[in-house]
C-alpha cells in the first residue's frame, strides 16, 4: 500500500518513516510512505501556508491554496482510496480502523498543524477525519506517524512473527496476560536482598496450563482494568 | 518542568524534542526533556536489553535489570512525580491527565518496545500506566512524544496565544467551531468555475453576533459528533 504523508514539518516524521517498523516494510516493498512539504505548494512567494482566521479568534489557520495545491497533484498520478485529516474532533482511531485502512491502496493523511486548517477543505476535499485521542497536540505530525505505524504493522509480512501481532492487545478484545523473561529471580538496584520473581507456571514447561494460565490472567485483567472491551 | 524519556530508539524522538512546541518551550526555560538510551544502562556486553518471554509466547520482552538501572539512577539524582509507562491496556490519555501532568514537576515516560517489558517493573517500579488510545503500536516512542507535547503545550507560556489553547477543542468539553481563513472566495484547483465561501456572519465584523455563531456551531457540532462530550 501507499500512504502519502502531507505536512508542514517534514523534518519531525521523517525519521520514523525511515526506522522502525515502517523502515522495514518499505524496504521489504509492502508499503510505500511518502512525506509531501506543504510549503512546497505555496503560490505565496514568502513560502506561507498560513493566515489569520476570519472572525477574529486567536492562532493561524492553514489556508485552502496549498492543500487544494498538493492534493490536486496527487490526485493527478493515482486514485485515492481516503484523504484523511488528523482532527481531534474526528473519528476514533481504533485497532479496527488501523486493520480497515491496511486493505487500502493509497491513501493520503492530511496533517492539521498551528490553529487549523480552512474549514472549507475538510467540507470539499477530505473525506475522513480521524482522531488518535481527546487530547490537543501542537500538529498533526505524530497523530499522523501513529495511523502509518498501526497501519502498517499490521500488513501480512511486516513484522517478523505474524504470531506477536495476532496475540497483541485488541486484536481479540482482551488485553494482554502479564510476560516476563529471564532471569527468574531478579534483584533490583536499590534493595539487592529482595527477589522479584515469575509466576511458577510460566516456569512449569506444561505447555496447555500455562495457556490457560495466560487466557484466566488476560480475561482477569480486561475485567478489572476494561470492562467495555468485553460487552 | 522535567520530563526524562528512556527509550531503546532516542533517534526517533529527539527530532521532536529540539522542534516545535518542545523546543520552544525548553528555549524558554519551561520544560527540560532528557532522552535516555536504555542500551546505557544494560549490564550485557552485547548491549542487549531484551530476552525471549517465559512460557513460549512469540516477540522479546524488555527485561528488569537496565530499566531498574537506569531508573534507579534517575531516582538516585531526584525526586519523581510520576514513572509513567506506554501500556496499551493503561489508564486512558486524555485533555484532563495532560493538565494534571502539566502541574507536576518532575516524570519519567518509560517507552515500551519488543513485545513489552518484564511484568515486574510495572509492578515494582511504575507508578502509572496510560494508554494514548486502543491500537498497537510499534513501540511505545510515539506516545512518549504525544504526552510530552500536550503536557508542556498546556504550561504557561509555552504558546504564544494564551487564549489559543484556551479555546482548543476539549478545554470546554465542546469541539471547535468551524474556522475559514483569507480568501473569502476561494475557487478550487481542480474546477476553477466552482467557488468555495466562507459563512457570512465571520465577514460581517460584528463581533457579538459571531461568537454567538461560534459557540452555536460548536454546540451542535459535539451534539452530532461526539454527544459523549456533553453528559
Amino acid at each position: 500500500m501507499r500512504i502519502d504523508i502531507i505536512t508542514v514539518l517534514p523534518e519531525l516524521i521523517e525519521p520514523f518513516m525511515r526506522e522502525s517498523i515502517l523502515g522495514r516494510a518499505q524496504k521489504k516493498g509492502l508499503a510505500e510512505i511518502h512525506i509531501h512539504n506543504l510549503r512546497d505548494y505555496t503560490a505565496d512567494k514568502h513560502r506561507r501556508v498560513d493566515d489569520y482566521p476570519f472572525g477574529g479568534q486567536a492562532g493561524m489557520l492553514m489556508q485552502c491554496q496549498p492543500i487544494d495545491a498538493c492534493i490536486s497533484a496527487l490526485k493527478a498520478e493515482r486514485d485515492y482510496d481516503e484523504i484523511i485529516f488528523t482532527a481531534p474532533d474526528g473519528e476514533r482511531f481504533t485497532q479496527s480502523v488501523a486493520n480497515e485502512l491496511s486493505l487500502k491502496r493509497n491513501i493520503i493523511i492530511l496533517c492539521g498543524h498551528y490553529k487549523g486548517i480552512d474549514y472549507r477543505i475538510r467540507e470539499h476535499l477530505i473525506t475522513r477525519e480521524i482522531s488518535v485521542g481527546d487530547y490537543v497536540l501542537t500538529g498533526g505530525e505524530l497523530p499522523a506517524a501513529i495511523m502509518a505505524d498501526a497501519i502498517v504493522r499490521v500488513l501480512p509480512g511486516a513484522i517478523g512473527d505474524e504470531q506477536s501481532a495476532l496475540s497483541d492487545s485488541f486484536q481479540d478484545n482482551l488485553l494482554e496476560a502479564p510476560t516476563y523473561t529471564r532471569p527468574a529471580e531478579y534483584h533490583p538496584v536499590g534493595n539487592p536482598e529482595e527477589t522479584w520473581t515469575v509466576p511458577e507456571i510460566l516456569l512449569s514447561g506444561h505447555e496447555a496450563k500455562i495457556k490457560e494460565w495466560e487466557y484466566e490472567q488476560a480475561l482477569q485483567r480486561t475485567k478489572t482494568l476494561r470492562p467495555d472491551l468485553l460487552d
